[in-house]
């Protein structure tokens, strides 16, 4: 494949917002444009990632912006939605359909689903309770038995990820909270607690890719990048899971190892994502997730690397079709050096995991990995 | 971009199916697969096309099949989602991010939609009554107020479609209706009756796309795409129409004019799309369509090109994510010189032209053009 560059990223800050899905959009598409110095006109086309927007969603939040008329195609991959737009708009300027791709992410979520995802007519996992939180608490139940990890184990990743967002004025929630107070928090499904799941957010992001570095010092280029979907037992553990699989195929393609991953942002939808996410991303061994991140390994000013400095799903908040982006933006920055208080000392190599599993279809997910490179 | 090839196509019959979606896409899925000498293991990714199935259509379509676990994408694009996907995997190919990917398109309408699309809450000329047949009667309107054509000449359609039909046994409608009938059927919108209006059907459409022909003689190029969006203004007709921007796009990227089409698919969801498409595609000159149809140019016997030789969404039914595959399908057989008593003699170059639009959306809609070439 051609070179692919990221040139531009913005995103509006992650909340309850009283603005519009519009609205939100044309702050973030604004941001990235004016991030690259480019304008509506340079873009060649539009690729837009939402799980719950609906039919038309692009068409719909563009059609009175400067992006009416522009080549558009909507892409749904419930919450990787936006990083599976980002490898569309990669493939676009891979296959020299496009030199210019302006990928965008964007959920309104917060006035139409309160506490948990609905479970779908049809879902009959989710019928019986099998709802994301538990299958998560089921993933996290099977680790502590396997490996003797802790329930404290996993509480440690919201601390962690609430004490990074403190410098990231994008974050849902800007403060830190302590061990005792993310395991005192109200059960939801043990061993995980109401600080140990994200929360339903509002919020766009968007990223300008384009097929060279357009004479900037600050772009970032895509080494690699996978896409896979995965079989609900796969995450539970009983098979190769699938995010094992999709990092393995996005590192061979960046020619790169774990080990040379400087910052990750990761799915922390839940906390034993992040958990187990370590392990399958090769940042930890198997069984030690858990140990490691004790251990402060993954902590801002930790050994390498570095995972979730914007706060992850848990602190920034989750609007399922925004979050890949923001992933990306919190990379492209950590990369880039502009990170501010949040800024990791050691950023040539980042990458972006994202997991999309919506509750009507618990048996499969889709599953993004993108390997990031500074210059 | 990389030559990319039409390796294999497979649809069910466009019908009111008991058949579910699962079921839809599995015959289709199988029937591409064997067209081409494939198993579900040969297949990199899949892209799958629906307007109105949902978050999570592929992974919940294929969560029990062989595919369960292949990268998968869902776009979107309304009544033109499908050859979208085909653009996407296309673009997939074409950036080598895959060597087989198959693209899907399936929609499951009758039990859900009787007559109309629904129009939504927020759309403010659906509410006023601007629904799609009152569009296309506002386009047919225009035509006849500037080039004099008349209200037969949309009917003309219907019966050059509906005879084209009577030999395709994948169509909804294998009947021929006379002009009489057509005029005489129950008025939608003046001078739409509704022998004009596509009906809402159930289907599934798939092709798989290659890196190359895979040593099969009937294996068809892809010349050339594009994909637009565009004003629901620009439609009617005070502006620069959104089909002819991308076909002109597309023509350029395959390197050809139109004079070079033998064949071509477009989408005459109702009437007036059809004969818009002749001047737009470049087929007829401006405000010509009318009468060039009438003299017989279109039909099948007449000079090129031949105009939906598969009987087009009017008569071979319109579940509008499987639609636009349903057009690849016809030409892809039409170029192989398999498509027996509906064979145009001439055919090395073909095209596909959907259009979406979807209510939420009349602003705006999606437009893709694709131009094949037979080897």
């Amino acid at each position: 494949m051609s070179d692919v560059w990221v040139v531009g990223v913005g995103m509006t800050p992650f909340a309850k917002h009283d603005a519009s899905a519009e609205e939100l959009v044309a702050a973030a598409v604004d941001e990235a444009l004016r991030d690259c110095g480019l304008e509506p006109a340079d873009v060649d086309a539009v690729v837009v990632g939402t799980a719950f927007a609906g039919p038309g969603a692009g068409q719909h939040l563009f059609r009175d912006s400067s992006f009416a008329g522009h080549p558009l195609v909507n892409v749904e991959n419930a919450c990787a939605s936006s990083t599976a737009a980002l490898l569309e708009a990669t493939a676009w300027v891979g296959a020299g359909l496009a030199r210019i791709v302006l990928a965008v992410g964007v959920e309104k979520l917060t006035g139409r689903v309160q506490g948990l995802l609905p479970v779908a007519d049809d879902d009959p996992y989710g019928a019986q309770g099998l709802t994301l939180p538990a299958l998560y608490a089921l993933k996290a139940r099977f680790h502590m038995e396997r490996y003797g990890t802790r329930a404290e184990h996993f509480a440690l990743v919201a601390v962690k990820n609430r004490r990074h967002a403190v410098d990231n004025p994008r974050a849902r929630f800007q403060t830190p909270v302590g061990l005792d107070e993310v395991l005192a928090s109200r059960p939801i499904a043990e061993p995980l607690t109401l600080l140990q799941c994200c929360p339903n957010s509002d919020g766009a992001s968007a990223a300008v890719v384009a097929a060279d570095p357009l004479g900037g010092k600050r772009a970032v280029k895509v080494l690699g990048s996978a896409l896979g979907s995965g079989l609900r037992r796969a995450e539970i553990g009983w098979e190769e899971p699938t995010l094992r699989r999709v990092a393995a195929r996005a590192y061979a393609r960046a020619g790169i190892t774990p080990a040379a991953v400087d910052v990750a942002e990761v799915h922390d939808a839940f906390t034993p994502g992040e958990l187990l996410a370590y392990e399958r991303l090769g940042f930890s061994e198997e069984g030690q997730g858990g140990s490691d991140l004790e251990a402060g390994r993954f902590h801002l000013g930790g050994p390498r690397p570095l995972v979730n400095p914007g706060g992850g799903l848990l602190a920034r908040g989750h609007p399922p079709g925004a979050t890949g982006l923001a992933q990306v933006h919190e990379i492209v920055t950590q990369l880039r050096g502009e990170a501010g208080a949040r800024q990791t000392d050691t950023a040539r190599i980042g990458i972006t995991a994202t997991m999309g599993g919506n509750v009507p279809q618990l048996e499969t997910n889709a599953c993004v990995v993108h390997v990031f490179a500074a210059q």
